[in-house]
C-alpha cells in the first residue's frame, strides 16, 4: 500500500468530520472549580442585580427632579428625610422636596432615582441639606436590575466561563453550574526507534519526545491526558494498547505513524477496532499532512505525524480546537482559542497551493506600530524552529504566498 | 485616621516595593509537570542535538561536494557503499565519489555532509547512482548539535516552560529540572455586609463575590488559592484569621477594605503582626486606589479594595504580575504575562493626569486592520462592564489622554 493513493482531505472538510464527534457529558461544577470549563446549559438570571437601587458614592438620595439645573449659583433646597446605613432596607418612600443621607451601598427608598455626592452638597444643619449640582436619574446609583435582570439570558451553553463570569454568577448567588467535562485524551507513540527520554541512549534509537509535547498541549486545551507509553511495531500490541485506551479515554491520539509502514500500521489497528472507519487519511495542511482520522463507534482516534514540529503544529491547528468542541465549546474551530495578533509581514512568502500552510513566524515589537512578522526557515525536523517562533502564520491553500508588508493574522503559541 | 492623610504611591514605586520581596524555593518537577512553571536554574544541554547528523529524507547520503553543479542534464555519478537502515549506526567513512542509501532519520557515514533525495536520483543496477541534483553541505539533514550543541546555554533561570520547551528538554534526556513552586495565596474577605453566595439573601447583605473572583485570578496567574471565609469588621478576630493566613501562605490578600473604616481595620491587623510594616496606603492607579501593602518578615499581605470590579482590575494590573514575580518569573511586570493585541482607539479617552488610568474596552475585528477599540463606559461598580470587556487600555500617568485613531496597546483579559 502507498499513502499516496489515499485522498488527502481539506482543511475544512477535516474539520467537518471532527465536528460531527459529540462532546462529553455535563456534570455539576462549582463556580470556582468552573472556571476554564464549558457551561452545559444556558443560565438565566434568577434575580435582578442588583436586587434594588444602590448608591455608588456617600450623598444624598435624591428624585433627580429635585436637584435637576441646580449649581453652585443656584442651589436647591432638600429635607433630609432620614440617614441611612448601608445595610438598612428604607421603609419609607421619598416625598417631593425631600432626601435621604446614603453611604456607598446603601439601598436608595422607592420615589429616589439618583444620588448627589457629599462634596456637592452642604448640611446647613436643622434638616436642611444644600444641593449644589444638577443631578440625572441614575447618577451616583447602580440601579436595580441593572447588572442582570431576572429571567435575562446572561451566558449561553458552549460559553468557556472566565474569571469575571465567575464574579457574575457569585453576585447571583449561584454557587454551581452544569459544565462539560474535561475529555480524557489517551496518548500512544508508536515506533521501534523510540526510547523513555531518561534511558541511556544507544545507537539508532531516538528520544520519545512527542507523549511529551502532547500531554501538555492536551491539557492546555482542557484534556485530560492518559500517557500509554510506547509501542513497537507489532499489530499485535498496537491493537491491544489501542483497545484498552479507546475503552478509558474520549479520544485517543497515536503519535510515531509518520512513515509509510507506521502508518500502514496505525490504519491497521484502527480498522480492527469495534465498529471502526477510518474518515480521512490525510489533510491539506503543511506541515501536519499524514494526519490520519478514524473511530472506533462514537470515539475518535487521530493517527499524528512522528515528526517533532509537525506534530505541535497538527496539535495547535486540529487537535486542540477538536478537544475544546469535545469539551463543548461552541466557537472551538475559530481561532479564538489562542491569542492572536496583527502584524506586518517582514518578507514575501511563498505558499503551495491547495494546502493550507503553518509558517512559524518570529515577532519585533515596535511602538505605535504593528509587530514585524519574521517567518522562522530552516530544517522543520528542527526543534529550534518552535522554541524560535512567537506564532504561527497560516496561509489559506487557495493562495500562493503573502507579500511582505501585509497586515497578517498571528496565532500566538 | 483619614485615609487622605496618607501618601499614594506611583505604580513604578508599587512595583519597586513588590520586586523586593523574594521567590518561593524551588523543587524537582518532571518536565510534562514544569509546563506552565519557571525554572530555578539555569539549563545547559548535556550534549549534541541531534547527537549525530541525520538525514530528513529518503535519498543518499553523499558529500556535497561529489554532487556539486549536478542536474538533469548533467547528472553525476556515484558508486552506492552501503544500504543504511534507520537505526544503524554507520561503522564507515564515505570516500569520494561514493555514496550510501538512507532512510529518513537515518545516520550519515561520516564523510557524508547532505542528502540528495530518492526523487532526483536514479538507481542504474550494479551498484551505481545518478544523482540528477546539485547539492549543497547541510541539505536535507540535520547536523549533529545544529538544535542544541553540548554545553550551550538553552533556558535561563526565571523563564516560564512552554509546551515547545518541554519538547528541547525531552529529546535531550532531560527528565527534570528544578522549578520554582507555586506560590500559597491565602484570601480573606472582610465586612460585615458580606454573606455566602448561596446563603439566603437578607436586607443590607452582599453576597462575596470577591472571594470567587480572586480564586480564579490567582490560579491562572500560578498561585495555589487558599480561602479562608467571610471575616467580620471585628480586629481580633481578623487579627486571628490574619495571623493563621501568613503562617500558612507565601502571600495574603484582604478583600473589602475600601471603605475608610475598613482601611483602617486592615491596616491595624496588619500592623498588629510581627515585624509588620505597611509598605503602601495606596497607589495611584484607577481604578485600584485604596490598595494597601504590608509585610510581616518576609511575608506579602496585601489589602485589595472591596469593589468587585476595581478589585479585578488591580489583580490584573499588580497582583498577578506579583504571583508571577513570588514564583521566580524575571519578566513578571512586564506586560508579557497577558497577551496583548494593538488596537485602534475608536474614540478620544480623557485620563486624570497623575494616575494610570485602566479602561475597559470592547474590540471590534477588522479584516486587514487593526481592531477597533472602544472604551466601555458606565459604572465601574456594575460588573456587566468586566463582563463585556475583551482588555484594558492603559493611560499612563503622565499624559491627559488618548486621541480617537491612535494605535494603542491592549491587555486582553
Amino acid at each position: 500500500m502507498n499513502h499516496e493513493f489515499f485522498k488527502i482531505i481539506s482543511r475544512d472538510e477535516f474539520q467537518t468530520l471532527l465536528m460531527n464527534f459529540r462532546s462529553t457529558g455535563t456534570k455539576a461544577s462549582t463556580i470556582s472549580d468552573a472556571f476554564g470549563m464549558v457551561l452545559g446549559e444556558d443560565i438565566v438570571s434568577p434575580e435582578d442585580l442588583p436586587p434594588v437601587s444602590r448608591s455608588c458614592m456617600d450623598g444624598y438620595a435624591v428624585n433627580a427632579r429635585d436637584a435637576f439645573g441646580a449649581g453652585e449659583s443656584n442651589p436647591a433646597y432638600l429635607e433630609c428625610r432620614a440617614e441611612l446605613r448601608v445595610n438598612e432596607k428604607p421603609d419609607f418612600t421619598l416625598n417631593p422636596g425631600e432626601c435621604a443621607a446614603i453611604p456607598t451601598g446603601g439601598s436608595l427608598p422607592d420615589g429616589a432615582d439618583a444620588v448627589v455626592m457629599v462634596e456637592h452638597t452642604q448640611d446647613l444643619g436643622a434638616g436642611t441639606i444644600e444641593i449644589r449640582k444638577s443631578s440625572a436619574p441614575g447618577d451616583h446609583t447602580m440601579l436595580r436590575g441593572e447588572d442582570a435582570a431576572k429571567d435575562e439570558l446572561i451566558f449561553k451553553a458552549g460559553h468557556r466561563i472566565r474569571f469575571q463570569d465567575v464574579g457574575l454568577l457569585a453576585a447571583l448567588g449561584i454557587g454551581s453550574i452544569p459544565v462539560h467535562k474535561r475529555p480524557k485524551v489517551g496518548i500512544i507513540s508508536t515506533g521501534d526507534e523510540l526510547m523513555e527520554i531518561t534511558a541511556p541512549p544507544k545507537p539508532g534509537t531516538i528520544r520519545d519526545v512527542n507523549s511529551h509535547t502532547l500531554r501538555c498541549l492536551v491539557s492546555q486545551a482542557g484534556g485530560i491526558p492518559v500517557n500509554y507509553g510506547i509501542v513497537r511495531d507489532e499489530l499485535d500490541k498496537l491493537e491491544s494498547t489501542l483497545a484498552r485506551a479507546v475503552a478509558e479515554n474520549d479520544l485517543v491520539l497515536l503519535s510515531g505513524g509518520s512513515s509509510v509502514g507506521m502508518r500502514d500500521l496505525t490504519v491497521r489497528a484502527i480498522e480492527s477496532m469495534p465498529e471502526s472507519e477510518i474518515l480521512a487519511h490525510g489533510v491539506a495542511i503543511s506541515p501536519g499532512k499524514p494526519t490520519i482520522l478514524g473511530r472506533s463507534g462514537e470515539k475518535p482516534i487521530m493517527g499524528l505525524p512522528g515528526q517533532v514540529t509537525s506534530v505541535q503544529v497538527v496539535m495547535l491547528a486540529l487537535v486542540a480546537p477538536f478537544i475544546r468542541h469535545l469539551m463543548g465549546q461552541t466557537d472551538a474551530f475559530s481561532t479564538s482559542g489562542r491569542p492572536v495578533v496583527m502584524a506586518e509581514l517582514a518578507r514575501n512568502t511563498v505558499s503551495k497551493p491547495g494546502r493550507e500552510d503553518y509558517i512559524r513566524v518570529r515577532l519585533t515589537e515596535r511602538s505605535n506600530e504593528l509587530p514585524l512578522a519574521q517567518p522562522i526557515y530552516g530544517k522543520s525536523g528542527l526543534l529550534k524552529t518552535m522554541i524560535q517562533a512567537d506564532g504561527l502564520m497560516i496561509i489559506p491553500a487557495d493562495t500562493e504566498g503573502y507579500y511582505s508588508g501585509r497586515s497578517v493574522q498571528i496565532w500566538m503559541i
